[in-house]
């Protein structure tokens, strides 16, 4: 990716989104956050931007659904992926302390995996406020005395907050895989590195017996192995899904090839969403 | 079900839980509302309640990924399923006319289901509230003049609000499935109905290549089909899944034991969550 290049995200300056584009792209791009995930995909395909980076599923709270929704309605690709490990921190603004907090601000999923702090204080009060970095900014912003946000270390910094508590989730196995979008332009360099891939497929299945089983024999007879499948209704016919399946294996390899064509004469209707090394 | 069994659902007097009950149960028995899915589980695993019904999933929005959790984590039976075909009414206060309305509140999935409305009337604020009916009680008990509420044709009839206009959802094909769930005392009567049956079971498969693929063929193998698969994070193996499958067949039948004994040879653990008469 080019210098300058602009990476969307949805959310605040500091959200776990921001700390994905570090570690996908480094520090020499621009971000441009964006207040929803819909913004986000609509400004790339607008080429408002050069590429975007969404979450796509977390350990602890799993698939984001309304992402999967989003990768079907926009012709984007999938060139890269990454995990990042979710750290919830307590911050407050300068010169608050920890006994002086009575309310803490957060997005409903990171308050919900921080419960145990919640449990052993429970004189703090929980509020569900829109982004992880927008409460942290907030609290620090209005200089609030007996308020705190759960949000990244990069959050407190961006924002000038203190850090009273750190590792505030109930799990530390708790991370996010984020995936790297750009425009169906965006020509991968041929590197040939000895890293495993994988490729993201949606299609939808014939309204016939075993259709799903057959649909997945096309990997597991080539031996290729799934590490994802999610289902999502399938608009206009109720009770239908599409499915995405994410497998080991790089597009123009040859038995990937044989597989999609096996499962193109399965469905309905298959789109390859993008082949990207593998994750850390 | 006795008379004057007392059945949990989550929501205000007038969700459309409260119409699933009605479909399911009919008109006598009677209804305990809880604030969170949650509550609604905890009541019936306590005795608290003889039944609970709760939303599995809707033809849109998708599943209801909170409730599959909580199937795994309380041990209660799925006995029936019914679907409710979810019809939005704008709900005001009586003597509010539409032309006054300024702003619309309901539950976030409800605003999101009749994006045409607010794409037609511009001047109208979609506003998020925690709950359906919970919104029209809210705008009929504090009379607001320039508001309304989308909601059930129940909540308005409960609450004494007007219907300014009816089936305001963008598609009709809108449906949610609502399971009945007893406790495992529930004893079924043993009705031979010609009817089709469905259980539902989850599992985690091993963490071998094409787990997920022997896995269903303990079903495809015997021509029972699948009508849902849903995957969700298994807590404390990060990236690895357990799966709620739906399929049609009755957890009494030979050729349902059988799939279901070799199923369990392929799981690492395994539980059926119920047998019930398939929704019309």
């Amino acid at each position: 990716m080019r210098k300058n290049s602009r990476v969307g995200f949805q959310g605040e300056l500091g959200a776990f989104s921001q700390e994905a584009v570090r570690q996908l792209l480094g520090e020499d791009v621009r971000v441009a956050p964006f207040p929803e995930f819909d913004d986000v995909f609509r400004a790339l395909d607008r080429g408002d931007t050069d590429a975007a980076v969404i979450p796509i599923e977390n350990t602890l709270a799993g698939s984001v659904h309304e992402n999967y929704d989003h990768l079907l309605h926009y012709d984007l690709r999938i060139v890269a992926e990454t995990n990042v490990r979710i750290v919830h921190n307590l911050i407050a603004p300068p010169g608050v302390k920890f006994k002086q907090i009575r309310r803490v601000f957060s997005h409903p999923v990171a308050l919900n995996q921080c419960l145990d702090f919640f449990h052993s204080n429970p004189h703090v009060e929980k509020i569900s406020f829109y982004d992880t970095a927008g409460s942290a900014k907030m609290v620090i912003e209005e200089k609030l005395e007996d308020a705190a946000a759960i949000a990244s270390s990069v959050a407190a910094s961006i924002y000038g907050g203190v850090i009273l508590k750190r590792s505030l989730e109930d799990d530390h196995r708790n991370f996010t895989r984020f995936f790297l979008l750009a425009s169906k332009k965006f020509s991968r360099p041929s590197t040939k590195s000895a890293r495993d891939w994988k490729t993201s497929v949606v299609f939808t299945t014939k309204n016939i017996p075993g259709a799903l089983f057959r649909s997945l024999s096309a990997f597991a007879l080539r031996d290729l192995n799934l590490t994802k499948i999610e289902s999502r209704p399938l608009r206009g016919k109720p009770w239908e899904y599409l499915f995405y399946l994410d497998f080991i294996g790089r597009e123009d390899d040859v038995r990937v090839q044989k597989a999609l064509g096996h499962l193109s004469e399965l469905a309905d209707f298959l789109r390859v969403l993008g082949s990207y090394p593998k994750g850390k």
